[in-house]
């Protein structure tokens, strides 16, 4: 069944027809499914959910070591071993957050990050190459008679196993480091109103910010060769022939794209890149009695929900203390996921719980603010149920996502280190109280929801599509069969310049030869005249 | 109610689910709508229906001496006068398929191209002039309180009408002359894989096409100034500000190409791109007992369907006894729409008739092949269908259509000018007894069909959601801000450029001078020293 019969007037026209249809309406297909774990697993669930109820067998492909992928109904887990313990995957998310609030000097930071990446990238990448080269596991999964796989291309090991077992791929993403997903659809991505991801730039960029902004993608070229080549080495190992990860990656047969543009800026695409921002947030469950009471008393005022995301629930004391001090000056009952100690200054308007139903009291009509870290999940189901928000972003892509809602006027970023309690308690007030923030994140809100096919059941379709065709061949332009110099018509400029400069230099040997001709004697004889004479 | 609701098996499930709830869905509102008269105009009829049906009120504005857009039941027609009469517009149609038929010299014929190109143009803006002049007209259009513009840029009356007006417009084309739809979008359009209209090339170029290619792009911004310049003059003048045509267009909300990736060679697009193709060909009715009749009379070879378009009905008489000849040497049954005199060699299997549903027999099992002129509308009918084509070409994108489909394996081209009656039987027998061509066209047809939405409820979506959100400004890049050389990024890499030659010369002039100090004088002692031992 469509994501959300069970509340007919939240559905979309084609889901509620699905509703009453499926899974009659699907042909039973078999796909193969390779996640990632943490955060980009989570928002895959709906999907794989969705596409078992219409009739689909799923087949999950995840490390043994796996924190968040578990056995679930809509799947059969198929793990393999991996040369790392859960435990040490487990360390590595707590580090994430951990790293971020270290108070350290930026140098030390800096060192820090990049031998996390490194230890992390190593460990995914060996998990990797020991799936690869498990043939039990490789024969097991040529045999089963796959129609698709769907995967993550944020680390390529899927794309790698789609390509060996030769079944078309479907991508489901938000954006991938090093602009790999322009470059891998061969989706021109001007440089002058497109910000690279991690410049916290706006479309509409200053010409320092351009300049900032083409540096990045220079920079980029050079970090995608550290970050993707060993992956390129295993492909071109697996695959038995030479292959860049933007090869194996363009072999994609549709890019399901967690964005949209009411986040994200207007800027070009591709015809295979199908948009999907906001899938999870249509699905919106009743309240359970629990927080429909915190709710419901929270009287006039309403209540602020606060999470920081899955990959981070603890922060350190002195922050948290800071925070619960700000939480404390405004009148909102504030539902705050922390799984941290208490704060000994919290106050009585301040309820922790380890866990909230975020899309769920996000949608309540007396939630008046989300204070939210800012990744892509998060900030779609502020978008989707039309809450203003005070933005913490802490890693990764938070910051753009922040940008992005603060340019429209529908939320406010501060800096999480360097805010005092003061900052949290003003933006706070300011996101509620003045009105201008409410009514922009309404028109977002609206704009984002007005939509000819609900993401979730577009993102049904696309897998189907794939699954039904063997791929989707007609969507790949023939841009990736030209060279980067006849991509950008090099060959054509420089032959047309050729021919110019040889006219030119014709023209000006004949044109200098006839007046050599003509006046060259003549002047000469001249001259030679009056130098007799004088 | 939706399209196609009279046959229900024939419906998407959105379609379906608007026929029960429509017009009930619709905030009622209230469009504009300026076409051009011609096959233009046919091709937005199923589109005003399909509006007019889900309770909204349309005005269409016509000149009075339109040929073709007449009183209809789905709108209101307002008509304004110009200066010419309709016998001139229906000689200028007329005169559109005798240039072609006349076989005169290449010369002479592009001469007289030339010449009926700058009537026609003439005409066409004295018409628009008059509208944008006539105070009445204008001042009522004003008044009126319309919600939106729907218009066909061809010509960019209606976008004049549009920003005049401050109303959002949306617009409904094939393809502009000059790649205008390209610039007016800012879409990118990579020379060296995305063929120019009209040079008859695929996506996958020789260096020679590529050069061609190129060339074409160089003089359509001649071209461009030529056909467009007189409307940008106009439209300064109307809106009272310097304007270019480019930057007119730019301001439409959504873009409705009548195009889609089975037809077209994937490209960049960009998201206020939203492609409709084939939308006018779910609809189809049952055949008329006089149709049923010849169909049923086929026996087991079937039929021909042959149309050269609404445009051009007769056809010089010996080309049209030539025709008659080779359609007498195949099995098939020919329904043939012509309307000129009867050629006196006409086989007994070919039927003349004045006018035929095309659509409705192109759907009918028995049909097995398809004569046409390949215009977009006929082509989708084709793919819709699955009929493989025998592509006459005349004019416009027409050979860029044919080209497409041939590449695709699902057609035949000929040179209707120089095509003898063999080849023109040859061919029918190739498309009709080489199975590859039927399953091409219907590997075309399966994809082009699987579509989330049906492009007709597309169309309509798109119009109302401008209506609703009066226009889409989120999805317009901001690309539109920048100058031609700010969005190249030359600015950013002059900057770039001359920093690093800074940085290189005065590196250089330290070295340089480092070395002078470090080994100069050394050197020059030592050489004194030298020269002094000597």
């Amino acid at each position: 069944m469509v994501t959300g019969c069970q509340d007919p007037h939240r559905l979309s026209v084609l889901g509620l027809l699905l509703c009453v249809l499926s899974p009659s309406v699907a042909h039973a297909a078999k796909l193969l499914l390779v996640p990632i774990d943490g955060s980009h697993w989570l928002s895959m669930l709906g999907l794989i959910q969705q596409l078992q109820q219409r009739g689909h067998e799923i087949v999950v492909l995840a490390p043994d070591a796996s924190v968040f992928i578990k056995e679930g109904a809509s799947y059969t887990l198929r793990k393999y071993p991996v040369p790392f313990q859960r435990k040490e995957v487990e360390e590595s998310f707590i580090a994430l957050g951990r790293n971020f609030f270290e108070n350290a000097p930026f140098l030390q930071r800096m060192v820090t990050t990049y031998k996390k990446v490194k230890k992390d990238s190593a460990l995914l990448l060996s998990g990797c190459s020991h799936l690869l080269h498990n043939k039990d596991v490789m024969a097991s999964l040529a045999e089963a008679g796959f129609d698709a796989v769907l995967t993550d291309p944020f680390l390529p090991c899927g794309s790698i196993v789609a390509r060996y077992l030769a079944l078309p791929a479907v991508y489901f993403l938000n954006a991938l480091p090093c602009s790999m997903d322009s470059k891998a659809t061969q989706c021109p991505s001007p440089l002058s109103y497109v910000p690279r991801i991690l410049t916290v730039s706006s479309d509409r960029m200053s010409f320092l910010q351009r300049v900032k902004n083409a540096l990045v993608a220079l920079m980029e070229n050079f970090l995608c060769d550290v970050v993707y080549s060993p992956y390129a080495s295993l492909a071109s190992e697996v695959l038995q022939r030479d292959m860049s990860v933007q090869e194996l990656m363009s072999s994609a047969s549709v890019w399901l794209l967690r964005g949209d543009f009411v986040k994200d800026y207007p800027r070009p695409i591709m015809p295979n890149m199908v948009f999907v921002g906001g899938i999870n947030c249509l699905h919106r469950n009743p309240l359970s009695p629990e927080f429909e009471a915190y709710v419901n008393a929270s009287g006039e005022h309403g209540i602020v929900v606060f999470s920081l995301g899955s990959m981070v629930s603890e922060i350190p004391e002195k922050k948290a203390m800071e925070i619960a001090d700000a939480l404390g000056k405004i009148p909102q009952t504030v539902l705050w996921r922390y799984t941290g100690s208490r704060p000994s200054n919290l106050a009585k308007n301040t309820i922790l719980v380890k866990w909230l139903p975020q899309n769920d009291l996000l949608g309540h009509p007396k939630t008046r603010a989300f204070i939210t870290h800012s990744g892509s999940h998060g900030i779609y189901e502020g978008i989707c149920n039309g809450v203003p928000m005070v933005m913490l972003p802490l890693f990764g892509d938070q910051m753009d996502n922040a940008k992005r809602i603060e340019t429209r006027g529908a939320g406010v970023t501060l800096n999480v280190l360097e805010m005092t309690s003061d900052d949290l308690a003003n933006a706070l007030k300011t996101v509620i109280n003045d009105k201008s923030y409410k009514e922009n994140i309404m028109r977002l809100s609206s704009l984002h929801k007005d939509r000819p096919v609900e993401p979730l059941d577009l993102a049904v379709f696309w897998v189907e599509f794939v699954m039904r065709h063997k791929g989707a061949p007609h969507l790949r332009p023939a841009a990736h069969d030209l060279t980067w110099y006849q991509y950008h018509s090099l060959d054509v400029i420089g032959f047309l310049l050729a021919i110019v400069l040889t006219v030119a230099f014709v023209t000006f040997k004949c044109c200098a030869f006839a007046w050599g001709k003509c006046f060259g004697k003549k002047g000469r004889v001249k001259k030679a005249h009056k130098s007799k004479v004088h």
